[in-house]
């Protein structure tokens, strides 16, 4: 069906089960921008059963406080769109008030040109939050 | 604290409980546009207990399916910012291919002027539906 997330990881990935990843986006402008991946090529939330859609809203949760832990974000963002690539993933997305487009949507206009400095061993040190969480 | 959802219902209020509310929102461009709102103050999702995160996100997909029996979107949109207001609050957004800004998210590049029609008695058939699941 040439689908990227059937066909690619979308991501490093940091963490993953037979069920769904969580993967490092490559978003310049975003360090931190985690996405959580269904592995199956679902479109709606509403079309995966209960069980499963609370399954996955607890990897975007523990990917919001991995987040929250590492970075301290001012904000967090989570997005399930699928308007151009209609496999649900989410965006777990750390705002900070000096970010590109805060305090717009990261779709939005752009506000200033760099991004919110990142902490050192960035993806090392979610990976370890995201495992203990998993 | 000066909050326009601890103050106002945000919307007209279509179906509510002791702990959140679903609210049509005042978004011309996008008719069926819905809110979920947490009635309290809390920034994050991962704010709440585990048992209110899944409270909340089952109102969330029963929105979704609600918009998704009554218009038969192309697709549904959810997200929670919070930029602006930092009070929990969900968007649950049809889209269609011929909306105004399809397939960018609804806060990106404008395609085109006019809002998909909706089917009358929208908020109507919308209230019934958010009935039945609630």
């Amino acid at each position: 069906m040439n689908c990227p997330l059937c066909d690619t990881p979308g991501g490093t990935v940091l963490w993953q089960d037979d069920f769904c990843r969580v993967v490092l986006a490559d978003e310049p402008d975003y360090p931190g921008f985690l996405r959580v991946i269904l592995n199956a090529h679902v479109k709606e939330m509403t079309g995966l059963p209960a069980a499963d859609r609370q399954a996955l809203m607890r990897v975007v949760f523990a990917a919001e406080a991995a987040l929250r832990e590492v970075m301290a974000p001012d904000k967090v963002n989570l997005a399930s769109l699928g308007n151009v690539v209609p496999h649900l993933h989410w965006h777990v997305i750390p705002r900070f008030a000096d970010d590109p487009h805060f305090p717009n949507p990261v779709w939005g206009a752009k506000q200033r040109d760099t991004p919110h400095a990142a902490p050192p061993d960035l993806s090392a040190r979610l990976v370890a939050s995201l495992t203990r969480k998993g």
